[in-house]
């Protein structure tokens, strides 16, 4: 049965018996899902679903080989094709397009043995976070990306979208973790650039393209990813501060006398902590009613010099009255409680009802007059709404919820990145563009730079089929019909 | 006068009196100087000159605007455009076009405040990285990339380059110490993403495209650099092993007991250190006769555990017989002598005589069969010949000199690179390929991956002038013509 249906460029119609026969003779069947036969699962990410949506096929390719063939098939027939990883984004950008294909990499899923000379480990796009991170463990190293998604989210969706964390102060991004890549352009071609050395100038850095695009410029089959020693020596405190100057002075003061140890920076606003209080039973480890709080974590080499280290920091901290107060964790017992409070983030639906969130940048200097100011924004325009402010900081990540209940999403979008833009920030700190922020992409980056993607865009994927309209709406203007 | 030239794109006839009367009004007679007034040094780089080059113009602008306005100029007359910066590259990138212009960024050498709280400084393209460095350092903040030149070198030669130096297996390259940039385009776009931020996921990482990519992707004007706290306490030590499997078992020790305070791990084969002991007057730290040599160096906040953590691992490695001596340095001045050792490959020239020098990566654990099938391999085909290997090792790296007099330069680059084939290494650590290593670029990158560097080029740079015929050779196939 033959449908007509909108292709990547505009209206077209395409004869999907002869493009699925195509496809069934380029990959095989046993890699294929007709459309009417895809799980709900695969309908979006934790953030946005379309059931409605209608694809013509699910393709989960054993190998590169059938990547590059289900491409290339769907190229000619320019058929769009939307990547997915574990499906635990937070933008969209894993929603399929009706008319489309899905491309689920999960059966791609092997781990190679670390390589213990280059500090490396080989893994395939659909292998699990967490699973990557227990085999650099097993060779007694470590991944050092960590995000709350570990359980389902695959490494190919860490690259798509340049995963962030609480680490990246210490680490980096996922960008940062990436020595080598392999990926798959529109056209079929294979681009396998798996190095391992971290000095490797020949020639452009392809493997730059492909992390943080969200599946626009190719499909990322395998990589190679750092791994780091492991840092036994872990200390974690909780500091109570006055107010944002507070928080920025300790931040001077925890990266002068802590260096690259400091692996943690976490700050959380009156508003985050009280609710973090709650969900935890009031067991919080300092009282409410301070200005700010702030986790600091670090992560050293064995032999005790970093509780001496966080210790000083406190104390030093204290005397000069950035500190109100602190605690710093004497067992794995009293981390866990400190890390609670933070990660009371997860239970916020249950103590502040259903919210919209926010993960934005903001430059370090500009955190305490942009959280000042937003947060007047909020009072005049939505007088019955709540709100929480926390983030890393440490690396200008802020994130924002708000009940959903007293505000217009679209509105308070506006709000929110309408600010962002008058302090220079990022409408996007770690969650990338997809579909939800597709509309606010131009309050972080000018006409040219937008351009210039879409120019690298054409130059890649010149027929569109890739992930059309995540990160920015779908060029029209090489509408073939 | 008007005269025929090669342009960008193949054999073109353009009038160059027209085409200089179009560039002063673009830019004004105070930025330009004529080809036939064009000063010697700028032919060429530290590695490769052409005098018998004839450049049209010089243009040394003051800004941005006057950048821009050179390109659009230039694209829309196709005439070639060779950005330069400190003309200290070592692969002829910089080497000017006959009947093109020559730009040079030295007049945009502006260093802004270090802004303590997003721990950054922003600087023009044409800043001296040596002068970047003092200004981190008056801040009380370091910044990380240090090499050779640094005394004449431009951040817009760094990062046009990735330039890579001693601290890369603690800092990463120049690419990892650039958090926003502004480049402008062939046709006078300008980019400008002056990010501070370190998480920003906002649409694709368009800095990247620029960094590394030899100034033919577009001209860096602009950038945000990351600065560091201030390290301290520093601990140098230099070792002596049996063998390159001691090397990487030394390498193995050290990452896991000094983890991220790990600053330089420096490898000197023996013909390397008997040299470097010559310059000296025998000064040596530690007897000649081993097998290898490491200089191991750490970096990590005031308190004294440096100093505790590099004894314990050289007592640790002597235990093991790992390491068979070992000095570590008890003074600023004994470090000097330590350094000196590895610094003596600034005087290769006077005790080895003329040599060819390479820059190659090696994946850590094929280093060892590596360099004993080169060395094989050298003996064979030039048996008169003498060479040095060293290099940082733990970043992959190795360099290579070979007396000058006793090869064949072309049979002597195909030996290494084919050799360097084989492990997948690549033929560019941190140097470049410019035009010294453009025929061998295929070596370590696949057909696919240079025609898409290609379609990168041609997208973003569609009549070609943008230092044209580096990295790779002028695409010839849309000839205007």
């Amino acid at each position: 049965m033959a449908r007509a249906h909108q292709g990547a460029r505009g209206t077209q119609v395409i004869d999907t018996e002869i493009f699925l026969e195509d496809l069934l003779r380029a990959v095989g069947p046993d890699q294929v899902v007709a459309g009417a036969e895809v799980e709900a699962r695969y309908f979006g990410d934790w953030a946005l679903r379309d059931e409605t949506a209608r694809p013509v096929a699910l393709v989960r390719p054993r190998d590169t080989a059938a990547v590059a063939a289900t491409l290339r098939t769907c190229d000619r027939h320019r058929v769009p094709v939307v990547g997915q990883g574990g499906r635990t984004g937070l933008t969209g950008a894993a929603v399929p397009c009706s008319g489309g294909v899905i491309l689920s990499l999960e059966r791609m899923n092997a781990i190679g043995e670390v390589d213990p000379a280059s500090g490396t480990i080989e893994v395939e796009a659909g292998a699990i976070l967490e699973q990557v991170q227990r085999a650099a463990d097993a060779a007694d190293a470590k991944f050092a990306l960590d995000i709350p998604g570990r359980g389902s989210c695959t490494i190919g969706g860490n690259i798509s979208t340049n995963a962030g964390g609480n680490h990246v102060v210490r680490y980096g991004m996922m960008r940062e973790q990436v020595l080598g890549l392999e990926a798959v352009l529109a056209d079929g071609t294979v681009l396998s650039s798996m190095n391992r050395m971290l000095k490797n100038n020949a020639g452009y850095d392809l493997k730059q393209l492909f992390i943080g695009s969200e599946g626009t410029l190719g499909v990322v089959t395998r990589a190679v990813l750092r791994v780091f020693p492991k840092c036994p020596d872990v200390q974690t405190c909780l500091c109570a501060v006055r107010d944002v100057d507070g928080v920025l002075a300790l931040l001077a003061l925890a990266r002068h006398d802590l260096g690259d140890t400091l692996s943690a920076f976490e700050v959380m606003w009156p508003s985050f902590y009280e609710y973090g209080s709650a969900a935890l039973d009031g067991q919080a480890p300092l009282p409410a009613g301070h200005g700010a709080y702030v986790l600091i974590e670090t992560e050293g080499v064995a032999g005790g010099a970093g509780e001496r280290a966080m210790l000083a920091l406190l104390e030093a901290a204290l005397e000069r009255a950035i500190v109100a107060d602190a605690v710093a964790a004497q067992s794995l017992a009293q981390r866990r409680q400190i890390w609670a409070v933070r990660d009371s983030s997860g239970q916020l639906q249950n103590t502040m009802g259903p919210y919209i969130p926010f993960d934005i940048s903001v430059p370090i200097g500009e955190m305490g007059p942009f959280v000042a100011a937003c947060e007047a924004d909020l009072r005049s325009s939505f007088p019955t709404a709540r709100w929480v402010f926390f983030g890393h900081v440490a690396d200008s990540n802020l994130h924002i919820c708000v009940t959903r209940a007293d505000v217009d999403p679209d509105s308070l979008d506006r709000l929110i990145y309408d600010r962002v833009a008058t302090v220079g920030g990022s409408v996007s700190a770690e969650h990338g563009i997809g579909l939800l922020k597709r509309d606010y992409l131009d309050r972080s980056r000018s006409a040219a730079e937008i351009e210039a993607m879409r120019r690298l865009k054409r130059a890649l994927d010149p027929n569109g089929i890739l992930n059309p309209g995540k990160v920015f709406a779908a060029d029209r203007s090489r509408d073939p019909t």
